[in-house]
């Protein structure tokens, strides 16, 4: 959570200016985005009836070239009926623009909350907006690696290096050697490919109880296997935070409702158990490079990794096997 | 800016249902205050159409003692029309509740932004409503001492040694040793008293254009001299922000501004050079405690102190002080 950069009252309202959108009246920095700035933005509106948007600075990681792929996404699921937040389009028709040198986006402001203790109802509903995702993002004709995949997994693991594991947690260290090679070996090839979100954790879905009102933050989307996204959601909406308490309800209402969208394949069901171990393995690698490279007492909190490597162990034993099983 | 706490959906429209202002439909924690964490918060409303608010969760520094006094006074200020933030009562008529052992409080969202760059019309603006405040606030029967009053720059002085502030500047450790003695054996007792806002910097005040919208962060708020209140104000609306480049034109519109309401006393005039003093020594001080207790690295962003020391100098310069002469 962050604003990394002040934008004065004046900066922000020549800005704001640049899009039809009425006057700013209100802009508060808001507590969202690791990677950029986030304000709330309220203005006149068109109709002089007030309206309000997300205004995001770019601040790391997330390249420029990258910047079409992921607005013009946003743009082409809104279109299509998806709660996604559409983009402003400036008054020359772009959907960013330079300030300082860095990129910034209007996008719309959607309402609901996002959930921390999800019910079945809300991971149902969860499910089946992916599958509509997938399906609404047939068509779009963009492409982009998934730059958070297998060979960013491997890159991670070397850099680390089994001390820097280790120093994590002996256990964790001896996981991540045993399951690496093998998802590395054995990741399917022939799955279904498409347009995925990549991060659904329930900070980036807004709710109204049981109804999505928003996916949010597209950073990691990225072009590959459909049924990966579903693990990934997987993995971050049925258990408890720490990694235990895998709960059976939510997952039998996630996969239920992504199924009443979109059906998997056999094939997909099949390499379910393999796509959330590699899904584990993925938050897992990225959590343990940020906790070894972000100081213990800094103010941004650091995610433990250990809760993902929980859900890899969960995932890879065979006992567990059974719970992506046909209903 | 900070979000101290993360307060889940779920216990949030639990606290929202304790009031009459309909059901929670949007939270974003918002990067404002230092000593609290505020979260702009969007419920359906009482009549369905929608309505915003500020909750404000007290983490450091603000005793629980003075939150009656802050709060009744926002709704004392509300009522006489001053443009400030009333709070919401819950459903038992209490302003503050508790929340996880920690007060909160829900008030009224006000629009407007806070400029960074003020034209004299906003100048002018700000010292008419800082006048109306203290007009306003002459029946408010509720007394606060001063807790950064000059008791308190005793204290940080001595507490931060002549070896501490020289670590700062060489030169600062000797403006507070020549200043502080003077300033502390020629205040004026016997000016007119009352409610103060004393910490009405641009980031505290909201406008649309010249009109002030909001005054807000009343949590320095206390009984204490008036013409203290417009020597801080001064000091902070009309240097650059390094404390060079004073202002000609905007002191002579808060000036004019805050007399347009409430004239001055001959008496009060005659000690603006010196109030202007102490409100400087006073930023200064807090400021250079700071700057030595944050670490560097610390992702909070230090005020610098010698930016008051040189608003401090300024003041202090007997060619300056026709500044505050009648116009």
């Amino acid at each position: 959570m962050a604003v990394y950069t002040h934008l004065g009252a004046e900066v922000l309202a020549g800005l704001v200016a640049e899009y039809d959108v009425g006057a700013l009246t209100s802009v508060k920095g808001i507590a969202e985005g690791i990677s950029n700035s986030n304000w709330l933005v309220e203005t006149t509106g068109q109709d002089g009836r007030g309206a309000r948007f997300i205004l995001t600075m770019y601040e790391f990681r997330i390249e420029i070239e990258d910047l079409p792929f992921f607005l013009s996404l946003l743009d082409h699921l809104a279109a299509k009926g998806c709660p996604v937040p559409a983009t402003i389009h400036d008054r020359q028709g772009q959907r960013f623009r330079l300030l300082d040198g860095k990129a910034v986006a209007l996008i719309e402001f959607l309402p609901g909350v996002s959930v921390s203790l999800p019910t079945p109802g809300q991971a149902e509903a969860v499910g089946r907006v992916l599958a509509e995702l997938h399906l609404a993002a047939a068509d779009f004709p963009a492409t982009r690696a998934n730059g958070m995949g297998r060979a960013e997994w491997q890159r991670l693991a070397t850099a680390l290096g089994e001390a820097g594991l280790a120093g994590i947690d002996l256990g964790f260290a001896e996981l991540v050697g045993r399951e690496l090679p093998d998802l590395l070996a054995s990741w399917p090839q022939d799955l279904p490919r498409g347009t995925i979100h990549a991060d659904l954790f329930p900070d980036n879905v807004l709710m109204l109880g049981d109804r999505v009102t928003g996916l949010i933050d597209f950073y990691f989307a990225c072009t590959d296997l459909l049924a990966y996204d579903l693990a990934v959601t997987h993995a971050a909406w049925c258990f408890a935070n720490d990694g235990t308490g895998f709960d059976s309800g939510l997952s039998r209402a996630l996969l239920s409702g992504y199924e009443a969208v979109r059906p998997l394949s056999a094939a997909e069901r099949a390499a379910l158990p393999l796509l959330a171990r590699g899904a584990s393995l993925r938050f897992a690698m990225t959590r343990a490079w940020d906790w070894v490279h972000t100081p213990a007492d800094a103010l941004v909190t650091r995610k433990d990794p250990l809760a993902y490597a929980r859900r890899l162990e969960f995932y890879a034993d065979p006992a567990n096997a059974a719970i992506f099983d046909a209903a």
